[in-house]
């Protein structure tokens, strides 16, 4: 089985998502280099180093040898041949091609790439490379080093083996990976945000809870929930032992009809307003520190505690998750 | 301050949902009758007690002195003249209409009824009442006796009175009680959960990804954030210190663009022959016996982790959410 600590990586872009990334394949135990032209991406990466390790530990998601991701300059500087090269370069699609052209010359010509881009379609990115296969989507969630889920994705041209390959590599970081068929706008998993969001912004601006109480429902009923059994999961139960035909015929047609008067807001001036006017009349739940100090605290542990249940049950889930028991 | 172990409840309808809310009640030290025709009422509830209390206690969310509720079959049969009724009925009108009929002229001319009707509009079930002021929606997560949750709505004839009644009852039992001004299908919390689901459902039947592996999605991913925080937090974090302004200038248009690609399936013959032959082509991930089992080993858990993170934080937020620190 593949190990973390025998691939060497190369992360293309060293702002949040790619050091995000870094710090994942490092505590793993990859050998990884940042390219960057930045100076300062060093001193960033050590600082993202030093604040995410601790957290990585207590979760039980480091290697026997985490290793600190490395700076480099320019594609000169780089010196281990990679065996993956994960993009997260800004999002423009020129500056992407015009890396990709120049790395391409110096890297083995089945080594995958992988964009993290959350809006370019693979088919644009690949236009002009010299081995357009080796190119998937590989999307994080944000933060990469902490959050489970990547969602991977290939275009016309991409290659079932730099696919597989990538969802193998990833499962060495004990990623969970989901494979999306076919391109659309936010994959899959921004997606299913963005319909949740549209919702509670709907709720919002008809006035039928605040913003924050909307985020309470969710964080104290709905979420709970959804970090153990997911949304058709928690349908199929609710039809007893019928499981998912049995709910559809009680209750599909009232969840239907729930569909038919979901809102459909769009974020004009208007809705913009209406958001930051709700915002402003309550303004405690939105204290960006006690936020932040909530998601660093409870995040990690919600996940540290799912992935322990997950972890006991024979059927693989060990291999999938890259885990060990524990 | 209210304390659960001085109220006495009558919780009329012995199903699933008026013996959750029997079950809460109890555990939290009021005396609860529970009216339900059905002689087998009292063991489904010994039964029901049983499961739970343990569960609570687990979580730290039993009062100290809990109390068994008592099953009455009929009207005459209730003892203690109720504080608060919470009415579980089937979902028919005339028949809870009926039986608020007979049950005013037993009962003081304020004491609150809630319905946990999840269908029926307020107005149609006070129509008739002697006291239609006194009747309100206190809607439950399912199971009411492990989630917090619980929806607070009025018609136009309730009275404050009763809404501030009602939610405080629902505090002693450390509920999270959410308002919801106007009525409309789903009140909030279902509907929330309807517009995740719809677009599972629409990435489902266009093949992006099986409904088992969107749901891997959001128990992996998703899901541990928002029980963590809600998604606008989420999306105001990520606007950083700009907070949900700069999120919406830097991104608002991104989102604006997926809530324009988001499917809208409907759930007829085609739809729903689609998820179920999605679930019989991998029957692993939907044993009934394994999603059970993680949801009532893990959603306790990961609700008693949130309590234990929200209750540190000295905003009154024990007050609101009726427990003690720990």
């Amino acid at each position: 089985m593949m190990q973390a600590a025998d691939l060497s990586i190369l992360i293309l872009g060293g702002g949040t998502i790619g050091r995000g990334w870094a710090v994942a394949f490092g505590a793993a135990g990859a050998e990884v280099q940042v390219l960057d032209p930045d100076p300062a991406c060093a001193d960033h990466l050590a600082g993202d180093w030093a604040r995410a390790l601790p957290v990585l530990t207590g979760m039980g998601a480091v290697g026997e040898s985490p290793a600190l991701p490395r700076h480099v300059p320019g594609l000169d500087a780089v010196s281990a041949p990679p065996d993956f090269v994960q993009e997260a370069l800004p999002e423009r699609l020129e500056l992407k091609r015009a890396v990709f052209t120049a790395l391409e010359t110096r890297i083995a010509s089945d080594t995958p790439i992988a964009s993290s881009t959350s809006g370019l379609a693979c088919a644009e990115m690949q236009a002009g490379m010299a081995h357009p296969e080796r190119l998937v989507i590989g999307h994080p969630c944000n933060p990469p080093w902490l959050m489970p889920v990547v969602e991977l994705l290939g275009g016309a041209a991409t290659c079932p083996a730099a696919m597989d390959r990538a969802e193998a590599i990833y499962h060495c970081l004990g990623k969970t990976v989901i494979r999306v068929q076919g391109e659309r706008p936010g994959h899959l998993v921004n997606r299913l945000q963005a319909a949740l969001w549209r919702e509670a912004v709907h709720l919002a601006t008809e006035g039928a809870a605040s913003l924050a109480e909307i985020d309470r429902a969710i964080t104290e009923g709905l979420g709970p929930r959804w970090a153990a059994i997911g949304p058709s999961a928690i349908f199929h139960l609710a039809g007893g032992s019928g499981g998912m035909a049995k709910f559809l015929d009680d209750l599909g047609g009232e969840v239907d009809r729930w569909w038919l008067s979901l809102g459909t807001p769009r974020l004009d001036a208007t809705c913009r307003a209406a958001l930051l006017a709700d915002i402003a009349n309550d303004p405690d739940p939105w204290n960006i520190d006690a936020l932040v100090a909530r998601r660093d605290g409870l995040v990690p542990a919600v996940l540290a505690l799912t992935k322990r249940h997950r972890e006991p049950n024979p059927d693989g889930e060990y291999q999938r998750n890259g885990g060990k028991p524990q």
